[in-house]
């Protein structure tokens, strides 16, 4: 007998059908057994009356999260829709159950609940169970929109999408923050970021776009930092400025922005989520911000530079003013940028940008140099050596259109959509300097 | 002035528009210079004539892949289309010729010629220049095809995207074959295969799929290994039968050749790329395969095995008696199958497959056992220890459904489909145990 989804039952009222999946709840009414059951498309009461006795035999014996098979008979629930939004308008008068797999553990918290609230270690220490908690897996569901919403805006825009090396022979940008790897008789590196080759990407294809995990050895303890994570890369040839990669990245956020309100209505709901999405993103220089963050909340900077707060308080000022949790912040000074950044006209500034959301940056991106002479004196003048970047400036002399492009978080961008309190949270197993397992 | 791209000039006749691309040749007839101008979307002849002096000037000192921005009018061809099909039916009479970037080194070959005709080192040394081919970068529009398919073809059947991690604590599966990392103060590895999270999902998603690196230590020096790759892979539960993994792997494949073959169609006809998609795609016991090979190719097999020679041979088979590219094998034996790999009910053999697609293996699959006292025995019988097995094992106490999946490396599809000589060709930057750059 095939097997119906859940989804699909409150179309076969007064059939008989087969449904399989976890057992969400229990609960013994003394002469009635009522289960509730779960698959992929949601939660459905089964009756179990003690007429039909191998079921109801089975039935004493299931608990919460066993792997079950039942049929049975679909039906009107009498009194119609409960309370309980999930278990919808029909139930199951079961005639068989089959018990697939047993838990073999004791459960330490019950996953059927709405909310968890259990802290984030404990989120994280019994993931495989976590998960199965609805709250959290929709995290996943919004998650997978946004990959595919990536893609699908890349795409409409002409971008290639390439898949490009995580082993990379040398620790470049400085060198520091790299995951050293044995490779056969010599050291290598795990990729800081796909950087050099979506540069190398333009040459080829003018525009790419990656989705792929990049590595960071950073011993951070924040709620913003974990230590592998997946970027979501573009880079994008013959741009007037800098500005022009702007426009592309404001597409693909509104586009996402619209994707996930429209597709995962119910997660949004769950989770309180809202996207102001404005006409208009604001663009604002760093200078200019930190003016107004002096000005509006008497914050201080010693350097041009942003901290964490200063973010906050930064998309707090363009909700207010703009209507907008995005803001863009442009011209970081050279000093704070990677060598590869195009300087603006002053020498003093970059023709680069980070892109904040709901308070923490979630892109980084810019112009890039694109003359080998140019490009070699920066590397001399950041104090690195050219010969290092060998194989990357070998792209310089090429011949390269001007470019630029960024790098983008994706599990910032779930996690501040749904206001979780740690990005950790919005990656399925998550490696922190202390963490990877499981 | 805004940007017109190549393919919208035969549009605008009469018009005058700016182009930019790079040179792909140039040819100086003594009075008129004709420059072919490449963007990424194609390729223009560019007529420049002695009266526009500065823009006569700058075309006699430009050389091939310099990038270049070029005003003029677009007219309609003398003599119609060329017979070098990618020129077109238009010119455009130069104006104005702007050099953006010039050429710093010295080509080592023609890059605008249809064939490259170079060695493998070559095409590898050089990617930069070479990817710049038409016909060589024409094999990363298939593979952007490839993972738009492989991705459509996944959410249509219910799999939810994941991304798991490629850091990993333990070296398990046996534990060769994997690059070591040092993880702040301890060691940690490469993922050699999404598989212990993917089943995990399994429990929190029912089907997953994910399109992810992998890392594997192999020395190997074949035209179809590399050390790293991207791995497509997926998982589903409530499985009937491994049968049923075979189902969705034929119907991805199915689409996936139906989508090259649709929206590819230029690119298949230069590489004289076809492929043969039967009705069905033929299952065949793995001893059944090696008594047609021993019956219809004199080859004997020592063991239960079939080596890259009979992979071919079986293809062959395939393809004369099915009509067919693929060919599933089924039922390897226990002893080259994994520990988790589901018993066939001898005892003897599997419930796995692989799928053969034009003499290579594509993809590696079948049901895993889904039991937790049944596994951890295996584990024992495999000789390795249940403890090094903890977190993978815990999934299995919680109550897992009959499960299985795939692994099906992207690039070998491309190298086939292609007729690629080596699966290093179907990679952007590809990495061998002798080469990490660039």
């Amino acid at each position: 007998m095939e097997r119906t989804l859940i989804s699909d039952a409150p179309r076969m009222i007064g059939q008989y059908v087969k449904l399989a999946g976890w057992v969400n709840s229990r609960r013994d009414h003394g002469k009635l057994i009522f289960i509730d059951l779960r698959d992929r498309t949601g939660v459905v009461q089964v009756v179990v009356i003690p007429d039909k006795e191998s079921a109801y035999q089975n039935a004493k014996d299931v608990r919460s999260e066993f792997v079950v098979e039942i049929e049975g008979l679909v039906k009107e629930r009498p009194g119609g829709q409960s309370k309980e939004d999930r278990v919808g308008k029909i139930e199951l008068e079961a005639a068989k159950i089959t018990v697939i797999s047993r838990v073999e553990a004791e459960l330490p918290f019950d996953v059927a609940k709405n909310e968890l609230d259990v802290n984030l270690n404990t989120l994280l220490d019994n993931r495989n169970l976590v998960l199965r908690n609805k709250k959290i897996n929709d995290i996943f569901k919004v998650y997978a929109e946004l990959l595919k919403s990536y893609g699908d805006a890349m795409r409409e825009r002409q971008f290639r999408e390439i898949k490009t090396p995580k082993i990379v022979s040398a620790a470049t940008e400085g060198g520091a923050n790299f995951f050293k790897i044995r490779y056969f008789d010599r050291d290598a590196y795990l990729a800081q970021s796909p950087q050099f080759y979506k540069q190398a990407g333009v040459g080829a294809f003018e525009r790419v776009f990656e989705v792929g995990s990049v590595f960071r050895a950073e011993p951070h303890f924040t709620t913003r930092h974990v230590n592998e994570i997946i970027m979501l890369d573009a880079e994008m040839g013959f741009i007037d400025s800098f500005s022009d990669v702007m426009d592309q990245l404001e597409f693909v956020m509104r586009r996402i922005s619209s994707d996930i309100s429209q597709n995962c209505k119910e997660e949004l709901v769950e989770y309180s989520g809202e996207i102001l999405v404005p006409e208009k993103f604001p663009r604002i220089r760093l200078t200019e911000a930190l003016e107004i963050l002096e000005k509006e909340y008497g914050k201080k900077s010693e350097d041009i530079d942003i901290d964490p707060e200063g973010e906050r308080l930064i998309c707090e000022w363009a909700k207010k003013t703009h209507g907008s949790d995005f803001v863009f912040l442009t011209h970081y000074p050279v000093s704070v940028r990677p060598f590869y950044s195009m300087p603006s006209e002053d020498g003093q500034f970059t023709e680069t940008f980070d892109l904040i959301f709901k308070g923490v940056e979630i892109a980084s991106g810019g112009q890039r140099i694109h003359h080998y002479e140019q490009l070699k004196n920066n590397i001399i003048k950041f104090g690195l050596k050219p010969e290092d970047f060998s194989d990357y400036l070998e792209i310089f002399k090429l011949g390269m259109p001007a470019h630029g492009g960024w790098g983008l978080g994706s599990e910032r961008i779930v996690q501040k959509i749904l206001s979780l309190d740690s990005v950790k949270e919005a990656i399925l197993f998550p490696r922190d300097v202390k963490r990877i397992t499981p």
